[in-house]
C-alpha cells in the first residue's frame, strides 16, 4: 500500500477524515507505524492526492488532517480486451492492470474459456472492486477503472470490437504472430490478450478481420498478468 | 505448463523417457488430457527442446518417445540484482524473471530489508529450484538460471557490483529518479530493483558511486515482479 484511500464517507469536514475500517487501520498503525503529527501519503478516490497528518489513533479510529495538492499518476493510453481467465489469475490482471494505469477493461469469452470462470465469485462487483482499490494502493494512484463483460465471443468481435479501436492502434499479442510488437507508441492502443492456451485460429482470424494485428513479444511465454506488463513497458 | 521438462533420470533410453512423478503425470492426464500416440511439448532441463509422443499411459507411469530438434528461446540478455523480497513475492519475482530468460539472479541485504526475510525457507536450495522449474515449463524454455546471495550491502556493493556490471548497461530502478529508463538497447544490461519502501539516500548514493544509474519507468508504483516485467519490455 503506497497510498492511503479515502472515500467520501471517511471525511467529517473537508479537511479531516476517520479511518474506522481494520484493514486501513492495521496498515497505518502496523505497517507505517506511525505516531501523531507524523504524515503518511493520502489520495481521494477518484480525485486527488496529498498528505495526511495522523491528529490522534485511537483503538476505534484514526483521525487525520488532509491536505489534497496533487493530481494522481497519468493514466496509461492503453484499452485492455482479455479472455476471461481461471478466478486466480483474474485477479492478478485486475490488480497489475490497474497498479499499470489501465482504466478500461473489457473480459470477453473465448473456445479455451472455462464455462466455470463465467460462474466465479470473482466477477462480482464487490470482488472486482477490492482488486481495483488493491491496485490502485500499490501504485498511488486513484482513479477507478471499470471492466465490462462480453459473453459470446462473436457478437463481441462483430459489434463490439469497432468502437473498442477507433483511434487506437488495435494490437492483439499472439505467440505464433509474424510482426514483432511495436515499441514506444504515441498513439493510444487497444491490447487484446488471448487465454491460456492461446486463441482459436478461427478467432484469431476473425480478430484480424477486424482490424487488431497480432504480435509477439518474443519465444518465452508468460502468464497473461506478466505478458501485459511487458507489452506495457514495450508500448509506452 | 507450456512445456514438459524431463532430467537425465527420466530417461530409459536415448529416445524413449518414463514420468513417474504425480506432478507431471497429472498435467499430462488431466491437463493436457491426452492418449497414447498424441504428441506434447518437451524439454529436457539444460538441453533441447521437441515433441514428446505417447506410447503409453498407466496408474504408475507415462511412457514417451522423445524427439529432440529445437534449442530453447534466447536467454534475455540481463542479469538482476535485487533487494531480497518477502518469501512470497521472492517466489514470485523467481518466477518471473525465470519466465522472461532471466539466467542470473543476485538477492541482496539493504536497510529495508526484514532480517526475518533471511531465515526463510523459501531461500532452500529446493524451494528455489521448485520456482526455477516452474518458471522454465511456464515459458517453454529449459535452461536453469542461477543465483547468488549477499547478506551485507557494503561489501556487495564494494566488491562485487564491479564484476557484475563488467561490459553491461548499469541501471537502478528507483522511483525518485531523474532519467528516464533508455528503451530498446543492444547491449547487455545489469538491472538493480529495491525493497520495498525502496532504497535509502545512504544506498542509492553508493550504487550511483559505483556507476549505477538511477531510472524510473513512470509514476505508478509496481510491485517488484511487475516492475521488472515493465522494464524487461522496455529495455529489449
Amino acid at each position: 500500500m503506497n497510498i492511503v484511500l479515502l472515500l467520501s464517507d471517511d471525511f467529517i469536514s473537508p479537511s479531516r477524515a476517520v479511518i474506522k475500517d481494520e484493514r486501513r487501520k492495521n496498515h497505518i498503525n502496523l505497517v507505517l507505524n506511525v505516531s501523531p503529527l507524523d504524515t503518511i501519503k493520502i489520495g481521494v478516490l477518484n480525485g486527488k492526492t496529498g498528505q495526511g497528518t495522523i491528529v490522534n489513533i485511537t483503538q476505534e479510529c484514526i483521525i487525520l488532517d488532509i491536505l489534497l495538492n496533487s493530481n494522481p499518476p497519468p493514466a496509461l493510453p492503453l484499452t485492455l480486451l482479455f479472455a476471461l481467465s481461471r478466478p486466480k489469475t483474474f485477479k492478478k490482471v485486475l490488480q497489475a492492470a490497474t497498479a499499470l494505469g489501465i482504466k478500461q477493461m473489457v473480459a470477453f469469452n473465448t473456445w479455451k474459456v472455462d464455462k466455470s470462470y463465467w460462474s466465479s465469485p470473482v466477477l462480482s462487483d464487490e470482488s472486482i472492486r477490492e482488486q481495483f482499490i488493491l491496485g490502485l494502493e500499490q501504485s498511488g494512484d486513484t482513479v477507478l477503472p471499470a471492466i465490462t463483460f462480453h459473453r459470446r465471443f462473436k457478437p463481441f468481435v462483430e459489434d463490439e470490437l469497432e468502437k473498442l479501436i477507433f483511434g487506437r492502434t488495435p494490437l492483439v499479442a499472439h505467440p505464433g504472430a509474424v510482426n514483432e510488437c511495436p515499441r514506444v507508441l504515441k498513439s493510444p492502443v487497444t491490447l487484446c490478450l488471448g487465454p491460456e492456451g492461446g486463441f482459436t485460429d478461427y478467432e484469431i482470424g476473425m480478430l484480424e478481420q477486424h482490424h487488431m494485428t497480432p504480435v509477439t513479444i518474443g519465444d518465452h511465454i508468460l502468464r497473461t498478468e506478466f505478458a501485459l506488463c511487458v507489452l506495457a513497458g514495450r508500448l509506452f
